[in-house]
């Protein structure tokens, strides 16, 4: 170290009575430098292993001959420049190795990043170092794009270079003997962005348990505990879509009294907390219902109906789209039929009642009365055919050729791939499901007051 | 122009007299540069309004200098060093421009990465030149890596830097006259790579249909055609996955023709063909059955019920889980009293078969024969007891009390919440759904030769 020093005040006083800066470099300076180097490179923050180094190389051969020695593999990759491939034979001599040039265009950053991919590909299980001292500044940009973000898959790949802790702008050149190969950290693992982007993009299209297991995960790399909110929040919305309300209830209320807390009342969910605070009332409401199976309870059937059809909306699956609409349906029905003391399970009809049924419905099918069966456990149709008896105001209201079109759906329930038969429903079908059950809820909800949004909140990221 | 290259011939005979080469260039070379610049800077491969730059300074500000005349933005942010703080001055009186310093480590790559990203979340939504010209390779990488990355979200930022057409090494600097400013190719969309990492986490997730628009939309981006077999490869799957076997039939056989095809030989997905062969006949199969509804076809059957099982064992909610093991044991259930003659919502029974299926039920469900119900449309439980009944080898081989612990679940499929009731099963109950219709498949197995596996094809990539 000494001894470099020594030699640069020496080469600098050779520079200034005249003599050529470059020549002199070579002469007197760098052959002590690369010895050094041979023997004991600076590596920061320490010395690693590397089977296969990447080098760009441009216009300074010097800068990359330490990045080969520092890194120290058998396997050398150097991506070069039509100008720059002068230099490969004095790298290949001076670092005792073997070199395996690749061309590329100085300014052609998808080629560099298409290069290093292809070797990370054949050398995915091996430390690799990507050095991008030399070279244009579109190399090295290229190399440490594709380094940083192939890490996902290559976790042993580590982006270096070299760098000097002084500088000497008289001469235009790092002072010898300070230079240090540094191993760069990865920007996209420390700040989880990448990472933050798939939690929210999952999260936007609903895939709540995989968002949630992103989120915990960045929690441990960033070492930012404001993540962990937005875990709950995933959380909740995953039991809520999988009808746990309870489960979805708890990791609600937990979240809201997180937000309240002096550490997050900045947190970006706080922007959205009076939505969430409606989101929770109303899983509470669903909880409720589920748990005391009370149709009298009709925030609670608002609730988990307005969750059916959410999700049968949110389903591009028209099976499972159906499943939830018919259930919708049926429930916003029984709340209906509890208004006249009656359940669709037991009906408990008159015989008088029974023979008007029958001809409720032989009206709605345009069928003989005779055709029409009534079994012990009404079906949806025999619900609104029920319904329009009693003198339900909305359902009584509609016009028997307006259900009729419904019928052939309302009565295919049981024909369906999922439950007993062999058919899959159109989305035409569905969308008249639907339809209807959206009318009932909207008349439910002239009751409660105004509808809350199911939408997830906002991330504010 | 010739005007610069008769300045920079005077200007290397002066250096070669004797002179100092950074004080002849700021006086001979320089300021017809900067006048140049500000009048027509040079800009590949052409000139666009950018609001905002943003600069990395190292010890070279000349070069920061034309960069920020080449973006001619109002707002300029320079991301400095402490030792580069000493240019900020120079830059704001030769540009004219107010300059927003913004100072960091040298080596610092995420807090450029995190600088960068937090100026784009400010100014998203106008033109953003990101200039890595000047400043070490850690802080020009920091600022591609950050640039290119997050263009995802902000489509207007560019990632440029200065280049030039000819370097003299001699002086070593830039021929003066040769500087451009060269706007970049974002690398990530020129190869498609980060949508292929969205597109291959969505399929491996089962997310079919969003797989296949990522891959649909990198066939544009890229110009590649390899991606569309992906794409057809992820449209079958996720009309499969919604039990949509006609569909999905005529992707799979389109992309087998596809693959056979002069072009597609050597695509990835031909190492896989065998297993898309199996999937495809399996497909044919399913589809025949589901048209005809013919029982008898074991073959479709078999396919169907491997489907739900897949699909039940794929879904985390327990709810559809449910559901989709309910439907694989009810139609595997189906098929076998099928052998018999009988079908389940029609079973003929006579009055004695119907004591007889009645005292078998009781002695499953540990009732008296009085308390058991044998409605005219079978359920599970009465179908398991039917074939016992009929000698059905082995149904009638399991013991009653094996049976006994499965009484509930089967019963309960009709108070699920999903269903008719307000029910949410636990894993624990689908478990056991699971585990008979797993025996009854492997027997149909037995007759129908090697199960084909329904995961999807590797994609190679």
């Amino acid at each position: 170290m000494e001894e470099l020093q020594a030699l640069w005040d020496r080469y600098k006083e050779a520079v200034r009575s005249g003599g050529n800066p470059q020549a002199l470099y070579q002469e007197m300076v760098w052959p002590a430098l690369v010895a050094r180097w041979k023997e004991a490179p600076n590596v920061h923050p320490r010395r690693e292993a590397f089977a296969v180094s990447v080098h760009t190389l441009g216009t300074s051969p010097e800068a990359t001959i330490l990045a080969i020695l520092g890194a120290g593999a058998e396997r050398v990759y150097v991506l070069h420049t039509r100008e720059s491939a002068s230099y490969l034979e004095r790298l290949q001599k001076e670092t005792g190795k073997p070199i395996y040039p690749l061309e590329v265009g100085k300014s052609d950053v998808a080629a560099i990043y298409r290069e290093v991919k292809r070797i990370l590909d054949q050398h995915g299980d091996v430390p690799v170092a990507l050095d991008l001292t030399s070279g244009t500044k579109a190399m090295s940009a290229g190399l440490a794009v594709a380094g940083f973000f192939f890490r996902r898959f290559y976790p042993k790949a580590r982006v270096v270079y070299v760098d000097n802790e002084d500088y000497d702008s008289e001469l235009r050149r790092p002072r010898a003997g300070t230079e240090r190969l540094i191993i760069l950290q990865d920007p996209h693992e420390v700040l989880g962005e990448v990472d933050a982007l798939f939690a929210k993009e999952l999260y936007g299209r609903g895939e709540f348990a995989q968002a949630a297991r992103y989120f915990q995960k960045m929690v441990g790399a960033t070492g930012d505990g404001r993540w962990t909110l937005y875990q709950s929040l995933a959380e909740m919305y995953e039991a809520w879509h999988a009808l746990n309300f309870p489960e979805a209830h708890k990791k609600g209320s937990g979240l809201l009294d997180k937000l309240a807390q002096n550490a997050w009342l900045n947190h970006p969910l706080n922007r959205s907390r009076d939505l969430l605070e409606k989101q929770v009332s109303l899983l509470e409401a669903g909880k409720a219902f589920l748990e005391g199976k009370d149709l009298g309870h009709r925030r609670g059937v608002g609730a988990v109906a307005r969750t059916l059809l959410h999700l049968g909306e949110k389903e591009h699956r028209p099976l499972l789209a159906a499943l939830y609409a018919y259930r919708a349906l049926e429930l916003l029905l029984q709340e209906r039929l509890y208004r006249y003391g009656r359940l669709a399970d037991q009906p408990n009809l008159t015989p008088e009642e029974e023979a008007a049924l029958r001809n409720a419905l032989a009206e709605i099918l345009g069928e003989p009365p005779s055709a029409v069966e009534v079994p012990k456990k009404l079906g949806l149709l025999h619900l609104i055919g029920l319904l329009r008896l009693l003198g339900d105001p909305l359902l009584a209201g509609k016009p028997a050729g307006e259900l009729r079109g419904l019928g052939g759906v309302l009565q295919a329930r049981n024909t369906s791939l999922l439950i007993h038969g062999f058919e899959v429903p159109t989305g035409r079908q569905v969308g008249a499901l639907k339809g209807l059950a959206k009318d009932l809820l909207a008349d439910l909800d002239k009751e409660l007051g105004p509808a809350v949004s199911l939408e997830p909140l906002p991330l504010g990221f």
